[in-house]
């Protein structure tokens, strides 16, 4: 009689057993991850899967009750403390008498305290570098004298297979007191990183110890972003943020590389500055998650170049010139304690790689979540700050580079600009007859149109145009007709509408009459011309490199691209043509790639296997990039055409640009004839 | 033609290598240690070697001047600098011409400057856990932006092999400046002591740093001992002493374990003084020998259970009582911040393993130094304290206890005794025909009888006995036929001599009138007794155990062992009969297995290997102990023979024990005849 098949979902993994394994022993066979932290004594409980009945055709296996063993003394024992959910089994009890399609139960990872919603929540199959396992220990024994360590040590080898395990100094003189408060039952914490090296008792507990959590967090140079997570379910069980209190030094990264570099101790009062404020979040999501700071055991931590150094104590000031050397790029493993920070003494913590001088942690992080490496078609991932950083690439070959954007998309340098916050214009739209301008606030779910809008903007009102909204009343600007390919404010309009009046030589658009008065000068589109050339260019640098004409998915990470619509974004041309339903913004990219290195130690050598083999170009040493950007300038782009955004956005026709219609916007703009407005209109 | 033949001396090491191949790169192919920080640049000197001139028939080599490369353009660039000894090579510049003999260099380990002078100076091949690597670092390429610190770990690896490193975090921070400063040549300690790890940099330097130190330590209840000695040359730079200030919270092992358990902050208070008073004794060695401690990289410790818990900060209580458990009985590495010692921040500390709960680091340190384990003989070790420490073994088989002979052995429980200091009475001798004694007092070179010993004595004169000197006039008492052989006075005496006096109903022997008074009384005899049958019958457990009614050698470990003549100890049976000249005092023996520990890493996986496969007898659990001990009680003991001490020393003859001679000395002793006295001087 052939041994029965056993299925484990959602992985996929299968295999015979004889029967009478216990399912998390056959488990464990087939590399399956099911949590356990007793060791299959039926006391912790982390061990449970859902058995499914009925048969599978595909997989050629029927499953029924009667293919898994009753409900054993174990499993009694557990569900008189704790309840067992209806369906689910210890499987460390459970074993196989049949043919068994048995499911996992995967907490997903992302889930409503996340802010951003993905279309599904993604599982991160876990494989966290810190365990729990639960020993009982042998009690002295003058025959064999083994210090209390080292049978602790023999206990997680027969048990757990740790073959060799080191054991944190700290915790040495605190084994002896330990193993008798548990009378020689505990529960340690190794830590397991590395497959080559020898695993390291970090934390041990009396009796069984059913905790354990991890920090995953993005120090953004404005932003710090926290997620705080069970090591044991992978559940989030609590998401924050705070600002980074580096801005009182310098609002961007290179006014922070500056402020070191004119103050002695400019880095000290940086670095310290943003770990107390990692503490301080930490502390934060352990009260909304009703955890200990002692049972965080892990931490992953993503940031750009500068924001890197900064926490990690290094001077960022070569980061602010050529070579733009780093003073590390590879993973950095430290003790949580070297960070100051408030967690378990032995807890550890785990730096992504830097990629480059400009292309930091962050991006590493983005590239392990999105994962162009991982897939066939070619995946552009953006972020956009002050500089852009940009990779491109496909399960074959990945290269990435960053340009120097500047803080227009910010809404810095922009006449009305301002931050993303409550009274920020954020999504513009202009009549095209009439070219009257209607916008959506920050905070506020009406129009400037409807009903109820004043009464909702209230105190705050409309303060200003955020770097969405900028991105918007441009290329809105420019499917209306008000302004040219080349960026030019047509002049003419000023003799139909109030709207464009004239400024010194240029026009300028009024999109809010009142206090404050907020327009978009021709300085205002020059700044975002010359931003989204600069993002352009890098990101058509890549696809030169690639060797590739057009992209098949668009990526927009960071906040910048969770607001801002990819339709609008590719009018303009800060991106290439692609289909637009792949184009998607994917939030905070970096701080997922955080989540997922916490969870998976597997996700560590990916992303330090990735980041080793990407192909990292530098735009100021690539001749070709300038005249990629000057290219870049014109809407959506002087020489690239942009079928598939013609397809779905009537954009304007394109016409020979004039001798006198410089990108620098000082010539007289070309009268358009009432003739050509009226045929717009009618085909609009 | 066939390679050229090379043979280094003194590892032997033999192997044919192509013309042209640089003798440094010969050594290494063979694994014959040649020290090397520069990696062959030239620059360092450290890899000097001598060619040794002749017709080797055994080896069939002819060693000749044109058998190596002349003196090439890196030697002279070298003595330029530094001078190169007459007849030394570099062994990176100077290449392999034909048959050659190699002599590699050998400090010595053991000097002029360690007060116990050994037959022959013992030398340890050198293979430390610390090497410093000097490297030069590619600068930062915006082409390829690796990291600073990866860079170097680059370096590291194309020079030195290294494949797989970490970074101590302390240091990531510093890395940076550090390279700037060394224009990219730097030099880094790279730690790496377990095989299968990872090594890791512990410490860097700009430039060549030529400099490393270690410290081996022993830290006894009573006196810490240390050597400071060069990792590059293997040379003792200096050596020095300490008492431990434990002292002053309890004289012996007990009593400090008393008062941890008495004072609630006891331990701490014992942890702190013992770290101190380490740390002031580095600074000591340090001063002596010229050495920077950011220069000292690596120290090794050794200890009793109750030291060595002390030292680690944890709690000893354990080891007071049955069943002595050992909170960490295996190896421990941690860094010497971690302990408070004031040497190089990323320096490493090695513990040796623990045997028992009373057979401690020392005895792994003892062991390792004298190598029963390495060797064919039956070879005892034997270190005497409070509880004497006991191995006894061969390469087939290795087993080891301890046995509690009480502080009598130390002068304590002795009327007249006293600690081994000026003033103390350390050797005896009594005249068979007058019984009067001479004797040697500790600090003065004249015997009692001789002219000049009064001046010599001067202020301090004779103030007591220490623990050689009662076993030496307890041995010529015997020899004399003072006390018999179940170690009763024989009062008969007092008749014909006024060394003889009755005391109560026993009888004392005056070795020194005046005051003060000096005299070995009943109850002295009786106390080294019960101390020499504890420490006989756990040597006799241990034969018993290994099934052989004598051994090979024996190795007398320790202060005690240091002082006394093998000749008494064994008259009056402390250690089983044995050819004399194989009896050895070996001094402190278990730092010299911290020194080889600290010098040569694969002496640490010896040492661990060994200690666990050594089987750990517990005395209190063993049947046969009391019988051997009862045994042991006689002199020199009631039913082993001695015959090759016999052959060596005129005994007594054997008697036939009276039952009125009952062990507790109460009963009136026998008198002997004068006839029988007469007789014996006769044969005297």
């Amino acid at each position: 009689m052939t041994d029965p098949l056993v299925l484990f979902m959602p992985s996929g993994k299968r295999g015979r057993f004889p029967r009478g394994t216990p399912v998390l022993e056959a488990a464990r066979q087939l590399g399956v991850y099911v949590e356990s932290v007793c060791g299959g004594r039926g006391i912790c409980g982390r061990c449970q899967v859902e058995v499914t009945e009925g048969h599978f055709a595909k997989h050629k296996i029927t499953s029924s009750a009667d293919h898994i063993s009753p409900v054993g003394p174990k499993e009694l024992r557990y569900a008189e403390k704790r309840e067992i959910k209806r369906g689910r089994r210890l499987s460390c009890s459970a074993t196989i008498e049949g043919d068994l399609v048995i499911d996992v139960p995967q907490d997903a990872v992302v889930n409503a305290q996340v802010v951003r919603k993905k279309a599904t929540d993604r599982i991160i199959e876990r494989y966290p570098a810190v365990h729990l396992c639960y020993v009982e220990v042998d009690e002295p024994d003058m025959h064999a004298p083994l210090g209390d360590l080292d049978r602790l040590k023999a206990a997680l080898r027969r048990d757990w297979e740790y073959e060799r395990l080191e054991t944190d100094f700290a915790l040495v003189p605190q084994v002896q007191s330990i193993l008798r408060a548990g009378k020689w039952a505990v529960t340690a914490a190794v830590y397991h990183d590395e497959e080559a090296d020898a695993g390291r008792i970090i934390a041990l507990w009396p009796g069984l110890h059913n905790q354990a959590y991890g920090v995953a967090c993005d120090i953004g140079s404005t932003t710090i972003a926290m997620h705080l997570v069970s090591l044991l379910s992978g559940r989030i069980v609590a998401s924050s943020g705070a600002t980074n209190p580096q801005i009182r030094f310098g609002e961007d990264l290179m006014s922070r590389v500056s402020y070191v570099m004119m103050n002695p101790d400019g880095r000290e009062a940086m670095t310290t500055a943003v770990r107390a404020a990692i503490d301080e979040l930490i502390g934060k999501v352990c009260a909304e998650g009703g955890v200990g700071r002692n049972d965080i055991l892990d931490l992953v931590f993503v940031g750009n170049p500068v924001m890197h150094h900064l926490f990690l104590g290094i001077d960022p000031t070569e980061l602010g010139g050529a070579p733009f050397a780093l003073a590390v790029s590879g993973a950095i493993h430290l003790r949580a304690a070297e960070l100051g920070l408030g967690v378990n003494a032995g807890a550890r913590t785990y730096i992504l790689p830097c990629i480059a001088g400009h292309v930091g942690a962050d991006s590493a992080g983005a590239t392990l979540s999105e994962g162009p490496h991982r897939q066939d078609d070619m995946m552009l991932l953006v972020d956009v700050g002050t500089n852009a950083e940009i990779v491109l690439g496909n399960a074959e070959r990945v290269v990435a580079c960053s340009s120097p954007t500047g803080p227009a998309f910010e809404g810095a340098e922009i006449s009305g600009g301002q931050r993303a916050a409550p009274g920020a214009i954020e999504r513009v739209r202009i009549d095209p007859e009439t070219l009257e301008p209607r916008y959506r606030v920050i905070g506020v779910e009406q129009w400037s149109n409807e009903d109820g809008f004043e009464e909702a903007a209230g105190a705050t009102g409309v303060t200003g145009i955020c770097g969405s909204g900028i991105i918007e009343v441009i290329a809105e600007m420019f499917l209306t007709g008000i302004i040219s390919e080349d960026g030019v404010i047509d002049g003419a309009l000023a003799a139909t509408t109030q709207r464009i009046v004239e400024s010194g030589r240029t026009f300028s658009y009024v999109l809010k009459n009142g206090e404050p008065q907020i327009t978009v000068t021709q300085n205002d589109v020059r700044a975002i011309q010359l931003a989204k050339a600069a993002l352009y260019a890098g990101i058509r640098l890549l696809m030169d490199k690639q060797g590739v004409d057009h992209v098949d998915s668009i990526r927009f990470a960071g906040a910048f691209g969770s607001f801002i619509d990819p339709k609008y974004a590719m009018v303009l041309g800060l991106i290439p043509d692609c289909d637009l339903e792949k184009v998607k913004a994917v939030g905070n990219a970096a701080g997922d790639g955080a989540l997922m290195a916490l969870l998976n130690r597997n996700h560590r050598r990916e992303i330090e296997q990735t980041v080793r083999r990407i192909e990292k170009i530098e735009t100021a040493l690539e001749p070709a990039f300038q005249q990629l950007f000057v290219n870049a300038m014109a809407l959506p782009n002087k020489v690239d055409p942009f079928p598939k955004l013609a397809a779905a956005v009537r954009l304007p026709e394109r016409k020979v640009l004039g001798g006198d219609d410089g990108p620098d916007g000082s010539a007289r703009p070309r009268r358009r004839s009432r003739e050509e407005r009226d045929a717009r209109r009618q085909r609009g």
